[in-house]
């Protein structure tokens, strides 16, 4: 074994230890420990944000982008942030110990489900070093110890705010090893943490396609994985056209860098003669470039031809792919065919074409007559949220407290023997 | 690509569209083809009996052992427990399309979440070809395309089943390919199988720790695994011990070949002396072979010394460790060293030991007074089982239909845009 090996399974091996003693932890003591550590963080302040000072000269000094540069700085409103995350947190139902569905079976055994923390949560993420402060909260309040490994270009940011969160936990005598930061920006050491599966319980990949598709293929501990968001909405001829362009303006135009930002409409060609001409300009005022279907084209001036290579692309930008489409089994085959389980929309009165959309489409959230955009933990009631996933084991859709814990069967008995 | 890798690639690319039509299928029609399935098996159970026949000639030949060759034949008990198989799960409650926690969030929307298919399931397995039929029904039920891989020796076996089952599915217009199994021995074809992620959503793995140590390390795909079972009895001071015997008795002795039979005993050091000789004659009348610590070895001549690798070895025959322990905590120690995750018992008539025991021990299924034989998807009710997962991602314990499904966000709103 190499000391980089040796160091980061020894990490591994602490996380697990620290893990065990948080089950017995009473919710109360987890809440405390999550408003002290919003305290610290606020009365830190100089120490954190001079550490990150470090982060931002050498990243200056590397040529970071402006937009990188902002990502990475910790400033007053971020540290705001982080403080008030502690609290949501805090604030949370625990969901830890909730035992659900408890049947009694004809020989008097009580059967229940008993929600139970995971164990031990890797978390690989890039860029924005409050990520650091947010997943660390989650997991400690769902009962799971976590090791971070965030991007090189924040580790002075990161191993700063995980020795205050440490110091809260140790004042409070609780293992500080529940929460630790690889300490090394060794590319290495993330290929040693996805070797710990007598460990880890657990890897949440955040950034990139290419840092994800990297976990996946190399890690033998289980991945939830977050991939691209590519969202579409599909215009049905029984749209309330009132209600439609507000909905696809804000799911377009709200916040076009996110992965649950619409990248594709698709329009019933009943209504396309009539309503995308209205459409397309009220669009343009918002400044979105229209690539579409040579049907889309010849209806509204606004549009230009897409290219094959244009459709089922995360543009990420004000560019907008439309498709004219015959019904809504055309739209079911290009949602198919090009989307990416994140996010699907139907926009709709008609009944039974919304509750075939809904029961049909196959995507993290389906919607009808609502935004893209609401495909997020808070919006959707989770309190906060760790990632989206778009693989459908364990967790489909936005990770919250629930997702981060797992249930086991509780029996109680009398003394029962098995016929 | 050589030939059998295209053959493979076909195999989960043509699954992955029928998988994408089963969706839509109704409750009905599921229970009606799998109804239709039990009358087939019985009715071409010369076929059946004929191919396999075939295996069990060769199985001779190739010198399987007589428990293998038991294993391996479709008797006429046989095809009447798979013909009940089918008929249960017909009658088994649909868990798609079921929607839980529908809540109202402040701005009007509906959210709720919908279980729905996983989508497309590879089972690899080894020995009983009646498990080709058993997972095919609940895959099927649960709305999922399955591609089954049995052992080579029942490769005649899984073939006539999976023929008579596809004959069904086609009478009734469904995709044939929603049940197909993997028609060549060739062992590259579990490798191929395992990397395509792109097609196939789960792999389970049924049979020896060597098959699923094997596919953990090779797939790409989620696996749920299900490692041996090496469960304990921690019998506590307070126990009844009236009670206590029968249980015991009963989690050793009823069933030892099979994971939740019972492999180690702990018992509080306060009632050793006096319950160990009574307890170790009775397990001594069910032909039980103890293996013990000292202290135990002291107090009851049944027992012989144990050595440090017995601790926590899954013996499937009627071998059983006994450690005295002296307290709880030293039983927590115990279990979380040599446990298996598995099943994990105590017998007390103390409420405050019953109630951390189950709170704190961190196992598929924890119990308070009853036999482990009862961790079984039968006996906890979930009608039926396609074995018991000792991971905890996605399912922890047995799995079920439920188990076999995933849950997406269903939204409705009225044209509501994020602010």
């Amino acid at each position: 074994m190499t000391t980089l090996e040796n160091d980061i399974c020894d990490i591994a091996r602490r996380a697990r230890v620290a893990a065990r003693s948080l089950v017995s932890l009473s919710t109360e003591s987890k809440n405390n420990v999550l408003r002290l550590m919003a305290e610290a963080i606020d009365e830190q302040r100089d120490f954190i944000q001079d550490e990150n000072q470090k982060d931002l000269v050498a990243g200056k000094g590397k040529g970071l982008s402006s937009a990188m540069l902002d990502r990475l700085e910790l400033s007053d409103s971020v540290i705001a942030s982080m403080r008030n995350g502690l609290a949501e947190v805090a604030a949370l139902p625990d969901p830890v110990g909730e035992i659900s569905k408890m049947t009694k079976r004809p020989n008097g055994l009580m059967v229940g489900r008993m929600r139970i923390p995971l164990g031990v949560i890797g978390m690989i993420y890039e860029s924005r070093p409050n990520v650091t402060v947010d997943a660390a909260a989650l997991c400690l309040k769902a009962g799971n110890a976590i090791i971070l490994r965030g991007g090189s270009e924040a580790i002075h940011s990161n191993r700063a705010l995980a020795s205050v969160l440490q110091g809260v936990l140790e004042s409070q005598e609780i293992a500080a090893d529940a929460i630790q930061v690889i300490p090394v920006t060794d590319r290495k050491a993330v290929n040693v943490l996805l070797n710990q599966e007598e460990y880890i319980d657990l890897i949440i990949p955040r950034g990139g396609e290419g840092l994800i598709r990297f976990v996946s293929e190399n890690s033998r501990i289980p991945v939830l994985k977050h991939y691209k968001g590519v969202c579409h909405i599909y215009v049905d001829a029984d749209a309330d056209l009132q209600k439609a362009t507000p909905v696809i303006v804000n799911s377009k135009a709200q916040r076009p860098g996110v992965c649950n930002a619409l990248e594709g409409l698709l329009i019933h060609r009943d209504i396309a003669e009539t309503y995308l001409p209205v459409l397309a300009a009220e669009l343009k005022e918002h400044n979105v470039k229209m690539l579409g279907c040579k049907k889309s084209v010849m209806i509204a001036p606004e549009i230009t031809p897409a290219m094959e290579s244009d459709w089922g692309t995360e543009f990420l930008n004000l560019t907008l792919c439309v498709k004219v489409v015959a019904n809504m089994e055309e739209a079911f085959s290009y949602i198919d065919r090009y989307g990416s389980q994140h996010t699907e929309i139907i926009l709709t009165e008609n009944y039974s074409n919304a509750s075939r959309f809904v029961a049909e489409v196959d995507a993290s959230a389906v919607m009808v007559n609502a935004s893209t955009r609401f495909n997020d933990g808070g919006e959707l009631g989770l309190g906060t949220e760790i990632g989206i996933s778009t693989t459908k084991l364990h967790a489909y859709g936005p990770m919250g407290l629930e997702e981060l814990t797992t249930r086991k069967f509780v029996v109680y008995g009398q003394g029962q023997v098995r016929q």
